[in-house]
């Protein structure tokens, strides 16, 4: 399976690729027209990827849409859509994993969701080796995935750039998400409680108060006022060791994951 | 780090790969020869990847022997000598590796050796990144090895081939091996019982005795006449998949792994 990499890098083309699960939004349509301005080729996958899912995970219900999808990229310009089946990838004797030990494989989601970056640096390792990418496009709302994903390029020498794009948010300040479908309309409107609490966070940071347990302690009281809310983390760390800090600085990461009802919503405060 | 890769492919050179730990000798050499023949450009690796050794192995004793090492290579027409240092390799924050999960990780050299593979497979998909190989030579010694690594290559979509060579032997029938500079004058006597006993194990084959069950009480009844032997395994086994099989057939593998002394020595028949 290679798709364009050794004919196109031979004709010293760039590939730029945007990976994702589908169901796009303008999350994703944000970082297809970043790929289309910076590269000859555009390739974008669809693929829901099984081994990134806990056994009680949304992996069979994750919407899907591969119409609408492959109409959307259509319209944004990108030349190669590709749709692998999960036997395809992952065929009944696969036995090889991309594992993390360390910081990064034990904090924030990957404490919640066991396993989860495994999948991710898995198929992204099989990703970038099918299409070689120039460069590969992720968001930001995805903080510790991309954290993770440069330090797999590092780690592993691969021969590719990553650019982490920022978060797309919904006009009331909801961070885009293939999962927002699954919100009902209480859960849609106390879940708007996780953006705003970041953005008085920014607020106060602005203001001068730089003490994570002061700015913690504020985030989870809002969130905590949001009956359909549960908090799964509230975390302040370093966006390059992911270790907890106790005063904001530079590259910090100001990072939330909350229940609204069964569906799992991330997002976060990056502080360059 | 990034060696030939992107120039080297965009010209569209072949580049021929053979990775070593050094101390090379006349096996490594018709690799080398190989690729020579086989390639536009010639790169061979040296590092002794301490990611695959174990805590109680024998990474700090490890022959070197750099600088005849690249007097060889060059003698043999190698156009890159890649010696890079453990610190380049894995930096302090160093933390992601390759994983097997299934049956090729815990059967055989796997089951003697927990993590070994896991090194293996780390430092290959490396060098893999590094050097950007359209050929890589593997001898077949290490069958396991060179098993896994096609699996490897298969499993996360590598664009590189590899080729599994023969085992080259002293004329007295010693598989090669940097380790076999270990042995004293009786564990290198005792040690030709090794190959020995896989000698008379295809004389027993091209007899008609296909019974895996016998052959394989033939050899450990030789390896046990020879005192400074201690055997770690001796099986028969698909050499696809390493499930143990009662009956020879195509593509079995009659795998030794022995101590000699403290100096572990493997060799094996491959029936193709």
């Amino acid at each position: 399976m290679k798709l364009y990499s050794k004919k196109a890098r031979e004709s010293k083309k760039r590939i730029g690729f945007v990976p994702t699960m589908g169901y796009l939004h303008e999350g994703h349509l944000s970082l297809i027209r970043s790929a289309r301005k910076e590269n000859d080729i555009v390739v974008v996958s669809i693929f829901v990827n099984p081994t990134q899912f806990g056994p009680k995970e949304d992996l069979s219900r994750y919407p899907r849409d591969i119409r609408r999808d492959k109409k959307m990229c259509v319209s944004a310009g990108v030349d190669v859509i590709f749709i692998p089946s999960a036997e395809e990838m992952y065929p009944r004797d696969y036995q090889i994993y991309v594992n993390l030990e360390g910081n990064l494989s034990n904090k924030l989601c990957a404490k919640s969701r066991p396993g989860h970056f495994r999948g991710v640096a898995t198929i992204v390792t099989k990703l970038f080796n099918i299409i070689s990418p120039s460069i590969s496009y992720f968001g930001s709302k995805d903080a510790q995935q991309a954290i993770i994903i440069k330090r797999l390029i590092a780690d592993f020498n691969m021969d590719t750039i990553i650019k982490i794009m920022p978060i797309v948010r919904e006009k009331d300040g909801l961070a885009m998400s293939s999962r927002n479908v699954y919100l009902s309309p209480k859960e849609r409107k106390d879940a708007l409680g996780i953006s705003k609490a970041l953005k008085e966070s920014s607020m106060m940071i602005k203001n001068g108060n730089l003490n994570s347990k002061e700015i913690k302690f504020h985030i989870n009281s809002l969130l905590n006022k949001r009956d359909s809310l549960k908090i799964d983390y509230v975390e302040i760390v370093s966006a390059e060791t992911l270790e907890s800090i106790d005063k904001i600085q530079k590259n910090t990461l100001i990072a939330i994951a909350c229940f609204a009802g069964k569906t799992r919503l991330i997002d976060n405060l990056w502080i360059h």
